[in-house]
């Protein structure tokens, strides 16, 4: 039986021969190909025989791809493997059944020529040897210099965890590059939420690129220590930033084709014209809140979940939070803790996974056990790329069938206390949701007991009719009293973000920014099979968008660094685009 | 012929046994012990049979010592070594000659009962179920609560590397510590030196404690961006620290024995009454200035090289730089490259080491190679201790005696202008001159070429005879013109702080705080084979010293928070002391 090593043989032969049906016949007629700009300069997968035949033959011998190696064990049907092509070198995994190939990534990790200065090839710490210029002097300038007669290649929107990821591996790369945030401190994104708020990830799953948390690093990070890492990191990284400063607007300059940036920092206006604009501003930032009949009526405060100050002073308050999952579980546990009286309006049905069960989902790659095993960081981003997401609905299905059985009798609880819960439209749990929708779910850590005892209130199965001057009226016809209200009805798409900013043209020409049309509700097809714009060319040049949690700020901000710096150095990188 | 486990094998048998004759029996007439802990609760080394039967015979049985294990290789005659006491885990290094032992080093790793919260054991995160006192509420009162009547039980003067360093020791082994420093910001120690400095030894030498510094830290760190990285160090560790507190005073309270310490915190006197105090200040933190003949006559500035703020400014003056070791070069290097006319007076000749070389010698241990090659800086940090000051003697004469050839063009060169090099007195290099009176030498990050050709001025072989009002009259009765003075006369023993501090005659009882008794001038014998009162118990009960560079605060300070943390438990520690 053919392993590892004696399929890339072939592989690498048939690449080579540019033959694409050749290439094809060596996957299994539903076989994934997961290819990480190494042949295709986008993110892509290519699944079956006729995409795969494709795809290698228009982009075999131009990547000039070969050199395939792994250390798989002899005899293994999968493992790690390491590649190069024309431009860089690559790894990534593969699996196989029997003869042929059940999964491959091919994945770049950098470019030849412009290896990171790391390790052995770090800077010596000497700028100058007349000693007239410092680091110091370097670093003023790398923050200090641009104008819009001098701009950054690079201009990055949001300095949270995906615009410091990014601007980290730019930094690495040399590409010139500014953040901009609109808050005065790095960090603030999280320092500013509740006071009781800890990552639902558990530490392992988390690091950002290059400095990984130390040893000691608790493992849910609270929110406060959250944004001083962030912080500190931008330091340790010595990124470009300026903080205090708003984007007001963004056109392209007619003249150059290029981004035109009006920056408002520390209140003075700036213009920047920087050829690559990157949206960075959060899949969890711009808050909707739903328009309700009487509304305006309410003489409490009403508001929505992400102004939530947290719970202090509102002892005995009755607070009706519209929502149930992640921030109106968070808030309400908030409110019981501070004695007020929560009341949760479920309008649908909400995911709910116990923390235990989240750090178990995880364990086989993101563990303190998985990395001391040697599946570190990097290694295990890999294995997590190396199931597309067709495979992910279907191992994910598996999993949640087991968990629906395991943890019946938590399950049953909630439903006795009248909580709606899912498992996804298809049973494919929180992964999927997360990436279909990013909302639906939550991650239980300590709210759904109190959802069982009673001490959250919940109104389920019910819509809101209107909102009078002391609550709210159900379609049931109940009325729910309210000293205060908290939309907990989540975020929009970043194309409004766009669309607010740029206009609503190029937001409609994008389309949405997450997803990957599995063709459930919130997530409409076709299917893509990776995630919609993020971290790949858009149908709008120059414009990017990063996104996602601390895993995704990290993995993929590889490959969105990577990109950037290839049209920085004008590298010919045209994205394979299907036939 | 005897491999590592075949004499670990006899060795724990005579140790069992109590048996100080059969233990000494396995070690070389002149073999040498280094115990760090493990069974004698000092930082001690025991040359020879009868200290080694004496130690032995004193504590095989009490400390509980055994369980010996090496990963070593089968055949091996020297390797790295695991075993427990009665109260914790050690290793250490064990290098043999035939049957016989030439070199052990045990040392203490952690307690049973209180190892550090790291990786598996790092903390959840969670602080209170009840989410009302959170992470940021904890860590605001390890900062704030301190007070008269709540001190911590440890308070460290000075928040340097020394002091940053031990304070996450303790952090880790949860003993209550404050750090104060008189500075507004952590790492102002480093920001407030000169514009150009950068660290002398290369970065894999310089890590601290559980934060290593990422893989793309320059080889040299540049000041600045040590101070912020200490800055950002205190940060992570989440260390106790009052900036802007300088200590006043320090007495024993006569009714407790504590130590009473005036603290002025923002200007604002607080006292508190901790039960270990500890001086982290520097031993390069007490300027010594020469007092000389009609110094008050001279009408330009005249100050010590700690206050020399850059030579900005400074061109086309002329500035005598008084002394030729580490600042003078820097100092006369900075004026060069800001075109001022330095003059440099040599009063005794001066060890050079060009950076290269300093980094070849350190390369064996720490270096990117020895780190990819499995030598991670806990063990290269035990390979150093592995070599007790007898033998770092030894080698160092003989590492010497090669490179003085290897460079001897070079060295000829400084000698040609007019510049008197040396070796140490006895030709053991820059290694012991720094372990003996950290003074002597300079490493050469170019001002040696300046030296060279001219462009820094050197006076050799003269005294001065006294100031006058435009210059200095030298001993050979020349003058020299001077619109600048600056004293590089080095620095005093940190017994002179607990002079001014505590009183003059705990400084005496104390003694000396740095050097081992070499013999040779500036430190006196007897031979004493260890760093004088550092890391270790002192004369004065509860008075402990940190000192040394960037490598010293990360390897010693595991042996001082050990040694704390045993006290704060109030574990059966009773240093050995040979009869």
């Amino acid at each position: 039986m053919l392993d590892v090593h004696g399929w890339l043989e072939k592989f690498g032969a048939a690449l080579a021969a540019g033959d694409g049906a050749a290439v094809a016949g060596l996957f299994l007629p539903d076989g994934l190909w997961r290819d990480y700009l190494a042949l295709g300069w986008t993110l892509a997968t290519h699944e079956g025989t006729a995409a795969i035949t494709a795809f290698a033959s228009a982009r075999a011998q131009d990547s000039g791809i070969g050199g395939f190696a792994s250390d798989a064990a002899t005899g293994a049907s999968e493992g790690f493997i390491s590649f190069e092509t024309a431009l860089g070198r690559g790894e990534g995994y593969v699996r196989l059944v029997g003869e042929q190939c059940f999964t491959l990534l091919t994945a770049l990790k950098e470019l030849k020529g412009f290896e990171e200065p790391l390790r052995g090839r770090r800077h010596s710490g000497v700028v100058d040897e007349t000693g007239q210029r410092t680091w110091e002097d370097v670093r003023h300038d790398d923050v200090e210099q641009w104008n819009e007669s001098n701009p950054p290649y690079v201009l990055v929107i949001g300095a949270g965890q995906g615009g410091l990821a990014l601007g980290a591996r730019l930094k690495m790369l040399g590409v010139p590059c500014l953040l901009v945030d609109k808050y005065p401190r790095v960090g603030d994104q999280w320092r500013s939420r509740y006071k009781s708020l800890l990552l639902h990830d558990p530490v392992w799953y988390d690091h950002m690129p290059y400095v990984p948390f130390p040893d000691h690093w608790p493992v849910y990070t609270p929110k406060q220590k959250m944004g001083d890492w962030l912080e500190y990191y931008a330091g340790i990284m010595e990124l470009g930033i300026w903080t205090s400063t708003e984007c007001k607007g963004i056109s392209r300059d007619p003249a150059t084709g290029k981004w035109r940036v009006e920056l408002l920092r520390d209140g003075k206006p700036v213009t920047l014209v920087p050829e690559h604009l990157v949206m960075a501003v959060g899949n969890a930032g711009f808050a909707v809140t739903p328009e309700l009949p009487g509304q305006e009526s309410f003489k409490g405060h009403q508001f929505h979940s992400s102004e939530h100050p947290g719970g202090e002073g509102l002892e005995g308050q009755r607070v009706v939070v519209v929502g149930a999952n992640n921030s109106a579980h968070d808030i309400c546990a908030d409110l019981v803790s501070h004695g007020a009286e929560p009341v949760m309006i479920q309008r649908s049905s909400t995911l709910i996974v116990r923390q235990s069960n989240m750090e178990t989902l995880l364990a086989g790659a993101y563990s303190q056990q998985a990395f001391d095993s040697g599946l570190v960081t990097d290694k295990a981003d890999l294995i997590s790329a190396s199931v597309p997401l067709r495979l992910a609905e279907k191992v994910n299905r598996a999993t949640w069938d087991a968990l629906q059985v395991s943890e019946a009798p938590f399950y049953q609880r909630l439903t006795d206390a009248g909580f709606q819960v899912d498992f996804g439209p298809d049973g494919t749990g929180i992964a999927m949701k997360f990436q279909r929708t990013s909302s639906g779910y939550y991650v239980d850590v300590g709210a759904s007991e109190m959802v069982a005892d009673g001490r959250i209130k919940v109104r389920s199965g019910v819509t809101i009719e209107r909102i009078d001057e002391d609550g709210l009226v159900l379609s049931d016809g109940s009325h729910e009293r309210a000293d205060r209200i908290i939309y907990a009805t989540g975020f929009g798409d970043m194309k409004q973000w766009v669309a607010r900013l740029i206009n609503p043209e190029v937001a409609e020409r994008i389309g949405k920014t997450w997803g990957y049309g599995s063709g459930f509700p919130g997530d409409e097809g076709p299917w893509e099979g990776e995630m919609k714009n993020l971290w790949k060319p858009t149908p709008e040049p120059g414009l990017w968008f990063m996104a996602g949690n601390l895993a995704m700020a990290r993995s993929y901000s590889q490959y969105l660094g990577l990109q950037l710096k290839a049209r920085y150095e004008e590298l010919p990188v045209e994205p394979y685009v299907p036939a």
